[in-house]
């Protein structure tokens, strides 16, 4: 396990020297979570911003019936976190859970006031990322009120192109809103058309 | 017209030198709206973002067949701003109207990196608006598939004390995704509940 993957990806946004690669390399943890392991769980507080080097997780909200509704998924090079807990310190609305054994680096609470007062140039890269999570939060909420669900699934199918033979079918479902059998009918209604 | 509203809204997070805040204004600019007029429109390029000194806009999506989808409202000392077309300059998902008339404080697209160059405490300024912004969208998804009508109401209210005098009740309806019939039937039960 190495950082390697985060170090490229940030390279994208902004430029590191080593030095500031080592202090940033200094802060960070690296942990590998079993599948099945929470990240954060509903109601505790959330300590991490994560970086997802290899796995497959999910983040979910159970409601007061039991009910499970699925916000994201994070693969390798996307990010994770209950961001809401993460920067005020209190309970998670979200539970995050490891769909597959995965390796994360965390970025802890208590590190990353520091981390921005050592290299502030990693403000403009949260900034840049956090934005690119606004956009994708506000264009779901348009989906989820504008297009039908075979138009979300389709979309759903572009945005995680390899996602979908990674995860079951019921938790697509849940990510769209409909149950399994709409799913598996739309699905049929696509190969139909094929 | 005065930027200071906004000066003291950013001391709330970071400190500016009065040289840095003689910079500031000269980057952005101060702007009127009518009641009526658009800030930004569906396919257009956004081109600021804009800090509320005084009135009140709608950010709203029109789906394919014409249907007004209300994704939120902005009031004094909030934010309003196309970030998925303003960051990418592309064309815009939304459109932003004025509800009343409004005064604006302009960040142009053109001067906002200038701005962080010469300001880079405005990257961490920014970082935290946009974090708090995300939270906001993250939990309005979670309200739209885990409450009711009536709970969504109820937290519209919370959340925009101050506004529901300003807006005519469509428009609530339509940011909570019900008919104002609906709606007007959960107002009917609050009140017969009191």
């Amino acid at each position: 396990m190495s950082i390697q993957p985060l170090l490229e990806y940030i390279r994208k946004h902004i430029d590191l020297s080593s030095q500031e690669e080592s202090i940033l390399a200094s802060k960070v943890v690296l942990r590998k979570y079993l599948k099945g392991q929470y990240i954060v769980q509903q109601g505790d507080v959330c300590q991490y911003e994560c970086f997802v080097l290899s796995g497959c997780t999910k983040t979910f909200y159970v409601d007061e019936e039991g009910q499970e509704h699925i916000v994201m998924f994070s693969i390798e090079d996307w990010w994770t976190s209950d961001m809401g807990s993460f920067i005020t310190q209190t309970p998670a609305d979200f539970n995050i859970q490891c769909l597959e054994n995965t390796e994360l680096v965390l970025f802890p609470y208590n590190e990353i006031e520091s981390l921005y007062k050592e290299i502030p140039k990693l403000e403009r890269f949260f900034r840049q990322i956090i934005e690119r999570a606004f956009v994708t939060s506000q264009k779901r909420l348009v989906r989820s009120f504008s297009l039908s669900a075979k138009e979300q699934y389709l979309h759903f199918r572009e945005q995680y192109p390899q996602i979908e033979q990674r995860i079951p079918q019921y938790m697509v479902a849940s990510y769209l809103g409909i149950t399994k059998e709409f799913l598996s009918k739309i699905k049929n209604q696509l190969i139909y058309k094929h």
